[in-house]
């Protein structure tokens, strides 16, 4: 009884999830969902990111958070358009609040769509909202252990970010380790360490969306 | 429909964990639930825990995990009683998983039951366990603004540890902030700053452990 009202609702989902896709190619954003434990760093990483790339790229980003517009009022400082998602105590977004976020929003006019997804490494991965790239930051503090620990996360994640590599000479963190664990469920994502403090390692990251969004565009022109 | 299913699901617990609760306080076992974002340093805080508290009280742990026995290791090599609860995907822990496993406990020899919730700042808090108390740690790692974002997790505890204070001079971490904020939806709560890494701090956490424990035995001596 329980397994059969979590299938319907997650095949609910995935009829949602399909529209919001067939909204977003249709005026050619690219969508990516970005994940992590809270404070891992996916606000500063946005914020880096419209940085390098407001001026070749018109971005919008949605902001998950169960409660608080504290993430979108730093977005909105960066006079980019925002919207906030408040899931009212859901522990992830999911296809059908994506729907209604992007009612709001002038998909013609925007080339890179983040969502920024509520912080938690488990359950968001669970619930596709139709984008067509997942992004997933592990930071540093929380160990190089996690991919074991988190499975899903990780094996879904078409790229993974290391945020925190600042802290990495104080810390317990084996780089190594950690790669040796994500190849090991998830061979094809690229693994890019970075610092969202000190900007390094951000550019093979803002490389790599260029790349996707450039597939994309080349899907969309060939339609 | 589903908000009907929901409401049984959280029944059902509630009288699970009731039942929990009985056979703890029968054999006078206080059971804490330790909940916070993955690699906040709950294990490593048992670990702390344990070193501190093994010659005068009786020790066990139950360790909470969506896959792997990597925690449940590094207790076990403690030379103290733990179970490792695989969730095989779920985001935590439930009444239904606590009573299957303290079946194979000999509740009659513990003195204090730790259970090391799965790692996520948000859906632990809605499931009552049967515990006595709630432990929470945030992490200086994780932002002084995870009050306002993740309020149940902070409103439901009854201590509020803040680790990793051994990196606070290379973070922007306001402790006062922290301290402010949880303070605003959670007054009664004490909260203990401190490094599992350093051992700074660990002492104020296990005096509150041995007056709780001393709570519950005046209870029981008094029934």
């Amino acid at each position: 009884m329980e397994i059969k009202v979590v299938r319907n609702i997650l095949s609910a989902n995935e009829q949602i999830a399909a529209k919001n896709r067939k909204l977003w190619d249709e005026h050619g954003v690219l969508a990516v969902n970005l994940m992590s434990s809270p404070g891992a760093g996916k606000t500063s990483l946005i914020l880096q990111t419209i940085r390098r790339l407001r001026s070749i790229m018109r971005v919008a980003v949605i902001e998950g958070d169960i409660a608080s517009t504290l993430d979108a009022d730093k977005i909105n400082k960066e006079g980019v358009r925002v919207v906030q998602v408040n899931t009212g105590g859901s522990c992830h977004l999911d296809a059908n609040m994506l729907s209604l976020a992007i009612d709001s929003l002038p998909l013609a006019d925007i080339d890179l769509l983040i969502i920024e997804n509520v912080g938690n490494l488990i359950c968001p991965a669970q619930f596709d909202l139709g984008e067509h790239k997942r992004a997933m930051i592990i930071s540093c503090p929380e160990g190089d252990d996690k991919p074991y620990k988190y499975p899903l996360m990780f094996t879904t994640a078409d790229v993974v970010l290391v945020n925190k590599i600042d802290l990495l000479e104080v810390l317990d963190f084996n780089i190594v380790a950690l790669e040796v664990a994500v190849k090991g469920i998830n061979p094809q994502a690229p693994i890019f360490p970075l610092s969202c403090k000190s900007g390094e390692g951000i550019e093979a990251w803002v490389l790599w969306l260029l790349a996707e969004r450039e597939n994309c565009k080349e899907f969309y022109d060939s339609l």
